[in-house]
């Protein structure tokens, strides 16, 4: 064996046990007693430790200098042998005592985040956020002489290879200057139009899972590939030959589960999609975060909330809830599932405004990383920079500072990916709609299958070989241009027509 | 860190990747879509190397020498580090090449037994077979002289330490001789006392997982830390905090769902009791296969057949399916329930010719391991062997010697375990009723916690301390002995008192 290919089996053997915890993962989520919670705590910090260790061996450095004394010449094979350098790089930066302090620190926050959150109350868990912090800050300074990267940008390099925060921050600014325009704009169109019809009535659970998993089939899930089951959390878990999607069902609203489903699809598509030659290697993942919610947000928001799906989906949508026509109708559904509402929460917000919220979480975990921004100031940093750019003012920290997961949990870096991701869906959707004739004739049949062939050459059977700005070239003529996104919210908030 | 402590922390480790695959497999049976098939297999096998990999380790074989210098004083402590001798015994005995093969051969074997077994066509799998048997008398012969056990005692250690076939000739010769005399004599009590009445009807799924749920918490597994869901084979799994049993529903008749789940859950009972303060260690597991066979049937065939259970499922039973009250009455119950019957199949078997299947299987693989029986000849020396036992020929292979997967997956030496158990069982009930009062008294109310409290005490807190032997002697104050479970078989089905 080459040591090439002495790396490839032992990154395969790393992927497969990082493929038991994913499946360890949804388990916890979706099927196991509460009872198992410690066992199960344990079983993935022990695969987590076996990863760790199989990554960071001594062979894998003596490999990888044997390696690339001859790297391979096919491309793939180039691209696959770099990102294990890159992987054992991250990895062995990190001393293993600093490392574990991450570990225990992460979670004994996000324990306290927990009641913090519900009892909104900051400064209960302002000294464990203060720490994860500090030791984050600590792990970004290890790994940015390694990686020849500023600490923000390793972190945010963990995420998204090769995007960094200079790329975005005029990325970021640009959006914030057409928004202070668009959304007033957007808002008074949407006064004008009037209020739309509610769905009202009880919507049952097993209606909309039958629903949801006849649209995950028809976005392209096999049944052979794919389960769809409940969570408190939705998410999508799994392996590319084994998807796990969560959702939650709202009887009082069946849109939840729906777009929720269809969006989580999309990261379903994607590691389906993926190049089974390269399963397992570096280069056979995913191409980051921002590449992945990408594919979420093309099928949920791009085509699934267009006005050729909304068309489509009504009608079907009332013969398996029943009741009045009227609310089904495609103009009333526009009108209820794309409303513009400058609101404190992000994960609510709708497709205009969710950006602020992200814009807001960027430039705070700068200042976080940087030092610029002590943890006992964040409460009001986030109530002033919210005001700067939706003109609110959260009344409490729970609807503040408390509401999102990721910090508390010391995931620094992350938050980009979700608008870098609604950007390049719409880039990708734009290309999309000039390269492949007659799509939206296609999704107002329902049919996605024209679109999802189109991702699976462009983007999914790219795997991890280009990096983000790469990958948009590959598939789009150009790297991140936010025009498209701009374009896209323009035709669907600020044209009268779109609301009527 | 003693040398004693580095093994235990290891063992630990050993367990909790142990535990994620059995997790695993749970998800493969209950949960998984046919596409993850071939990655789970995968994720299996690393997870199985890893272990054996750190179980083998030189750093277990020197902390081994090291601690045995000066052994722990605390007699748990003792029997651990001498389970982790065992353990480390039989791992280094083998050769890498030959477990790798042995994976292989019991796989590929396993595969094309399917479809013979479909076909009753034994030569299709007979050269696979083969090649099983001849690889598991070669690892039986490497662990003989490591564990100081014939090959045929290493493969039965595999599964119940301390019990050789010695020990259990006798046992089965003498069960073969009651046999003969007491089947006869209960077909006819049985033929005198008349058909009893079927249960007739749709029993719909979801209310007899609902009943089952019912029995398994009356059982005593909590909500908390048990799941009960849909296999095609049921079977009990998952860790000691998170029990995962699962069943398959017959509409036409409830007995089997309702009598599988009260058996699985004497399992999953037994894995919930063990001693949590030594979980994961050696000592702290289960005491081997019969005795956890002893653990399933002490609950479903001790208990919940007795007379006293079923007076009080009866109308349980009527309460949830409805229909006309005769069939529940706990006397029809008991002769539908209770009925001997000479049958070609092991599974499908009665309390009282079941032993002549094991014992049968017992012949069979002594001589298969011992060279003395070639695996072209073991077709028709199962149907003489059946013949001689019962009485009865089975008209195909499908209904003889490929009937169980065992063999086919490597399995020699696990079927005398079910036996030992039954026999067990009876031991332990019998000891039970002597010395918890009102025993039967809190059955007949459907209160199964008496024995259960008694079974955790005296079996289950013993976790793998004691071998099977000194388990019961423990518990019953004699080595095993088949008399009780004689004596129970004369009381159910040789007396007519108990028929009508």
């Amino acid at each position: 064996m080459t040591p090439y290919d002495r790396l490839s089996d032992r990154f395969a053997r790393i992927a497969t046990v990082g493929e038991a915890s994913a499946v360890l993962h949804w388990d916890a989520s979706a099927m196991m007693p509460s009872g198992g919670g410690a066992a199960r705590g344990d079983q993935l910090a022990v695969l987590a430790g076996i990863e760790h260790a199989m990554l960071t061996d001594d062979a894998v450095g003596d490999d990888l200098a044997a390696a690339e004394q001859s790297p391979p010449e096919h491309e793939w094979h180039a691209a696959n042998l770099h990102l294990m350098r890159h992987a054992y790089a991250r990895a062995t930066a990190l001393p293993a005592d600093l490392v574990e302090a991450q570990a225990r620190a992460n979670a004994a926050c996000e324990q306290v985040w927990r009641q913090a959150r519900a009892n909104s109350d900051f400064a209960a868990v302002a000294p464990l956020l203060a720490e994860v912090v500090s030791l984050t800050r600590q792990s970004a300074s290890a790994l940015s002489p390694v990686l020849g990267l500023s600490p923000y940008d390793c972190l945010m390099d963990g995420f998204q290879r090769g995007v960094t925060a200079a790329d975005v921050l005029p990325v970021f600014d640009r959006y914030e200057s057409w928004m202070r325009d668009a959304l007033p704009r957007a808002e008074a169109l949407q006064a004008d139009a009037g209020a739309p019809i509610p769905l009202k009535g009880v919507f049952p659970a097993d209606r909309q899972e039958g629903l949801c998993r006849s649209l995950a089939a028809r976005a392209g899930l096999e049944a052979s590939n794919f389960r769809l089951d409940r969570s408190t959390h939705p998410f999508c878990g799994g392996t590319p030959t084994d998807v796990r999607i969560t959702t939650r069902y709202n009887e009082g609203d069946p849109a939840q589960a729906l777009m929720g489903v269809l969006h989580e699809a999309g990261h379903g598509l994607y590691e389906r999609g993926l190049p089974s030659a390269f399963a397992r290697q570096p280069v056979g993942q995913a191409a980051g975060m921002a590449a992945h919610e990408s594919q979420s947000l093309i099928i949920e928001m791009q085509s699934c909330r267009s006005d050729a799906f909304l068309r489509w989906l009504g009608p079907e949508l009332h013969g398996t809830f029943g009741g009045e026509a009227a609310p089904y109708d495609s103009r009333n559904l526009r009108r209820l599932w794309r409303r513009v509402e400058r609101g404190f929460i992000r994960v609510d917000a709708d497709e205009m405004t969710y950006p602020a919220h992200i814009i807001l979480r960027f430039r705070l975990e700068i200042a976080l990383i940087g030092g610029d921004l002590q943890v006992a100031d964040l409460p009001g940093a986030w109530r002033d920079g919210l005001h700067g750019l939706l003109g609110i003012v959260p009344p409490d920290d729970a609807r503040g500072c408390l509401q999102d997961i990721h910090w508390y949990d010391g995931l620094f870096g992350y938050f980009p990916s979700y608008t870098l991701g609604a950007m390049g869906a719409a880039q990708l959707m734009a290309a999309a709609r000039r390269e492949v004739s007659g799509l939206d004739d296609a999704t107002g049949r329902g049919d996605l299958q024209p679109l999802v062939r189109w991702l699976r050459s462009q983007v999914h059977e790219q795997g991890n070989c280009l990096g983000f700005n790469d990958l948009l070239t590959h598939a789009t003529g150009k790297r991140l241009d936010p025009s498209d996104f701009e374009t896209h919210l323009t035709s669907r908030y600020l044209s009268a027509l779109a609301l009527h």
